[in-house]
C-alpha cells in the first residue's frame, strides 16, 4: 500500500486498517464483494483512518478497536461517496468507474446501504456505546447536510455562516468524530477528547475549502474531474462569496447559477466564463487565508499535548492540507 | 394511537415507542422532520417494536432502553421502506403517497440514510453494544437479501430453498432481530435469548409467506396495493414454485416472468392469467400450510417460557400472522 510520505510512523498501522476492511467486505457474496474491495482499494489518502489512529497513538495504544473504528470511518466516507455519485448521476471518481457507471441505480442504493451497515458492526465492534453512538450522530450530520445542500442548490445568496455549516456537516463533522472516537477508545481524559475533535473540526473544514478552491484553480488531470463541477450542480462555494463580497460580477454569478437558463450551452459558458474570473480574482486568496488559519488553530490547538512523532505527524498534516494540489 | 387489540397488555408501552419515534426525527430541520413524522404516523401494525416489548416483559422490564430498540427497529423498517419505493419508483403505500412521489429521487435517497442514522443511534442508545452489533448486522442481512432479490428478478427456476433463504434475508431477520435484542436487554439467560430469536424468525417466514399468499388472494382496498404487484416486478414466490410443482402452466409462468416479453400489454396479460390460475389453484393452500407450520413452531418454542400475558400475546400473535387479510 502507498501512503502519503507523512504517514510514515503509522504506516503499519494503515495497512492494518486496509486488512480490515477488506476483511469486512470480503464476508459477503459476489458481486458484491468484489465490487466493495474495488472501491476500498481504489484509492483516498486515508486521512480519516489516519486521524482515528494519530489521536488513539497520542493515549493508550489498543490496535485492536481503533483498527476497527479506523475501518468503519473509511468505510462510511466510501459508502457516503457511492450514493453522492448516484445522486449526482456520477461515472468517474478518481479518474476511475464509479459504480453507479456499472450497476443499476437500484443496486448501486443497496450497496451504498450494506456498506453503511457494514461500517455500523465495525463501530459496534470497538465495543464502546459512546463510540457507536458518536458514530451514527455524524451520519446523520451528514445526511441532513447534504439534504440541505440540495434544498439550496443554485442559491448564491447564503452566507458564509451558511457555507460554513455545509461544509461541517458534510465533510468536517467526519474528520472531527474520527480525533474523537480515536481518543474516547484510547481512554483520552476529557480535555484531550475535546481538544482532539476541536482539531479534527478545524482540519476537515480547512480542508474543505482546499477542495472548493481547487475546483476553480485544480489541474484536471491531477484532480480526476472537470475544474467547476460545483458550479455546474448550481453549488455556490466560498470562492463565490469572496468573489461577489469583493465587488465581483454579480450578472455572470446570476447567469451561471440560474437554473432556468435557457440551453444548456448558455449555461455552460457562464459557468467557464465565472470560474476563469474567480479563479485570476483576489476570492481565491481569500479563501487560502480562511484555510490557513483554520489549520493554524488546529496545529495550535494540539499545544497542550506534548511532543513526539504523532503529535508532529498531526501537525505535518495540517500543513499537508492547504498545500495540496488534488 | 390505535394498537391491534392482541396488543392490549403493552399498549401503553407501545404509546411510547411512538412518542419516542417521533422525538427521535423531531430533532432535524423542516421539511426532513414533518416529511419522517407522516411517514412514521402513516401506519404499520407495530408488529416489530412489540416483539422487543414482549421479548423484554418475559425477563427484567427495564423500560428505557426497551423503548430506544423498539423505536429503532420500527425506523430502520421504515427506511428500507423507503430505500424499497425509491427502488421500485412507487408512489403508493398503504393507500398513501410515498416520499418517492413528492420528493426528488434523490433527496429520497437522503431521507433514508437519514432515518437508518438515526435509527442507528438510538440502538447505540441502549448502551449495549451487542444490540448495537446486532442491529447493524441485520441492516446487513436485509440489503443483501434485497440485492440478491433484485439479481435473481424474473428467475421462476428458483428452489424453495432460494426463496427461504430470501424472505429470512428480507423479513424474518429483522422480527428475530427484535425478539433477540429485547431479551438480551432484559437480561435473558441465553437459551431464553435463543428461543426468542428462534420465535421471531419462525414468525417472521410466516408472516412474509402470508404477504406473498396475499399478493395473489388479497382485496386491492384493505392491501392499499393492486394484486400480483411482484409478479408484475419479476418477483417470484412461493405460491408461483407450489403451482409449478402440483402441475401448473408452465408457459403461462414463463410468459409472465419473461423480463423481454414485446409489449408490456403482452405480460400485463398473461400476470393476470396467472394470478388467476394461481389463487384458484391448490398452490394457496400448500403455502398456507407451510404457514401454519411455521407458527405452530414458532409458538411451541415458547413452552419452556410458562405462562402469563406476554407469553399468551406471543402465542395469539403467532395465530394473527396466519389469519391476516391484509
Amino acid at each position: 500500500m502507498n501512503c502519503l510520505p507523512i504517514f510514515e510512523p503509522i504506516r503499519n498501522d494503515l495497512a492494518a486498517v486496509e486488512a480490515r476492511m477488506l476483511a469486512a467486505v470480503g464476508e459477503t457474496y459476489e458481486p458484491l464483494s468484489s465490487a466493495l474491495a474495488g472501491l476500498l482499494k481504489s484509492g483516498g489518502k486515508r486521512l480519516r483512518p489516519a486521524l482515528v489512529i494519530l489521536s488513539a497513538r497520542l493515549f493508550r495504544w489498543d490496535p485492536e478497536p481503533v483498527t476497527n473504528l479506523a475501518a468503519a470511518v473509511e468505510m462510511l466516507h466510501t459508502a457516503t461517496l457511492i450514493h453522492d455519485d448516484t445522486i449526482d448521476g456520477a461515472t468517474v471518481r478518481r479518474g476511475q468507474r464509479t459504480l453507479n457507471a456499472t450497476w443499476s441505480r437500484s443496486a448501486t442504493i443497496l450497496a451504498g446501504d450494506y456498506l453503511f451497515a457494514r461500517a455500523a458492526a465495525l463501530a459496534a465492534d470497538t465495543s464502546s456505546t459512546r463510540v457507536a453512538s458518536i458514530f451514527a450522530h455524524t451520519l446523520m450530520t451528514i445526511c441532513q447536510g447534504e439534504l440541505r445542500q440540495m434544498l439550496s442548490l443554485f442559491d448564491w445568496r447564503g452566507s458564509r455562516d451558511d457555507y460554513y455549516e455545509r461544509i461541517y456537516a458534510k465533510t468536517a463533522s467526519l474528520f472531527a468524530a474520527a480525533c474523537e472516537g480515536g481518543a474516547v477508545l484510547a481512554g483520552a481524559p476529557e480535555a484531550g477528547v475535546d481538544t482532539l475533535r476541536d482539531y479534527g473540526r478545524s482540519l476537515g473544514m480547512a480542508f474543505q475549502i482546499v477542495d472548493d478552491i481547487l475546483d476553480f484553480t485544480g489541474d484536471e488531470g491531477r484532480l480526476g474531474k472537470p475544474v467547476g463541477s460545483d458550479l455546474r450542480q448550481g453549488i455556490a462555494t466560498l470562492p463565490v462569496y469572496h468573489y461577489l463580497h469583493s465587488g465581483g460580477d454579480v450578472l455572470l454569478v446570476e447567469t451561471a447559477l440560474d437554473r432556468d437558463v435557457a440551453g444548456r450551452d448558455g449555461r455552460d459558458r457562464a459557468v467557464a466564463d465565472l470560474v476563469a474570473a474567480i479563479a485570476s480574482s483576489g476570492a481565491i486568496d481569500e479563501c487560502r487565508r480562511e484555510a490557513v488559519e483554520l489549520v493554524q488553530r488546529a496545529a495550535g490547538s494540539l499545544a497542550g499535548l506534548g511532543d513526539g512523532p504523532y503529535q508532529r505527524t498531526l501537525r505535518d498534516l495540517a500543513a499537508f492540507v492547504v498545500s495540496r494540489d488534488a
